[in-house]
């Protein structure tokens, strides 16, 4: 089971790539797509989902985990995240791909135990629990984050595209218990 | 000069193309694209991405002009609209296509003379110009208003690609001048 993690942003996209094999949590790569800074939106937006189609087409997870917007922001930013978003999503579901969303709090506790925790914890745990050398940027990390939090759901095989969960989890596990891959 | 005009919605997203031909602006098509209700975000982002390309590659328009978001909604309804720009103009860059973006009221006052004139009066304007034998649903009518606006720019030949425009046009015009193409 290989799990593609995105964080998406306008500035910064985050990815991250991570097997599930048996009990085992393994990293398969990482990295943040910045789209060109001087480039007008419409090609700002086409090059994330180039760039998206791009890693599926390298790596062939078999699932997606994105972080879920946390709306409090101003409706500008929403949009311009929404956007970016846009682009992101709409490269995934090209790719045919099942999708799950987690809140931005499931994510960080499903890495530190924590749902507040800061982001530097984060690209901590990350690093710790894929045995990274060193820990990833902030947003690559999240995506990883969003990986792990993904391999950890127990019903995973059960999923298919996925809304957003309500509950999050009441603790956060770093060993995935072996089981049959699906 | 073939212009398209988009009007992105999550729900409807309206489309127009109008062909500027010498002093004449002529209707070429319109229609509403629906993403299919009961399917899941990312698929309903790709199904937009995938019909525009489809309108572009049956049109060959040679400029896009899209209306500009009000921002004064809540976060989430820019969210919700912010993702499917994305998917739109992603799909609007992967033609190569220049985008214009005009705010509602600039559209509005380029069919009507009045950035405050309600939808019905844009759907009766569009069918004026455009000399259609009924008024258009309202996202398309907006769509053919956008497409409308920019075939009026007098600045049109040294447009690429372009960011908003700041200033709205002192009156609207429904003729537009002879001039060479560029």
């Amino acid at each position: 089971m290989r799990i593609l993690g995105i964080d998406p942003g306008s500035v910064a996209t985050g990815f991250g790539v991570v097997d599930r094999t048996g009990g085992a949590l393994v990293h398969v790569a990482h990295g943040t797509l910045r789209p060109p800074r001087g480039a007008a939106l419409p090609a700002r937006l086409h090059y994330l989902y180039r760039a998206l189609a791009q890693v599926i087409e390298e790596h062939h997870p078999d699932a997606v985990a994105v972080e879920q917007v946390f709306v409090a922001v101003s409706p500008r930013a929403a949009l311009v995240l929404g956007q970016a978003r846009g682009a992101v999503l709409a490269a995934v579901a090209a790719g045919g791909l099942p999708v799950a969303e987690y809140t931005p709090a499931q994510i960080k506790q499903g890495v530190t135990g924590s749902g507040a925790a800061p982001k530097s914890q984060v690209q901590v745990m990350v690093r710790r629990i894929l045995a990274l050398e060193r820990a990833p940027a902030a947003d690559a990390a999240d995506a990883l984050a969003a990986a792990i939090r993904h391999a950890h759901e127990p019903r995973l095989a059960l999923l298919g595209v996925t809304g957003r969960r309500r509950r999050s989890r009441p603790s956060a596990r770093f060993a995935v218990a072996p089981r049959q891959a699906p």
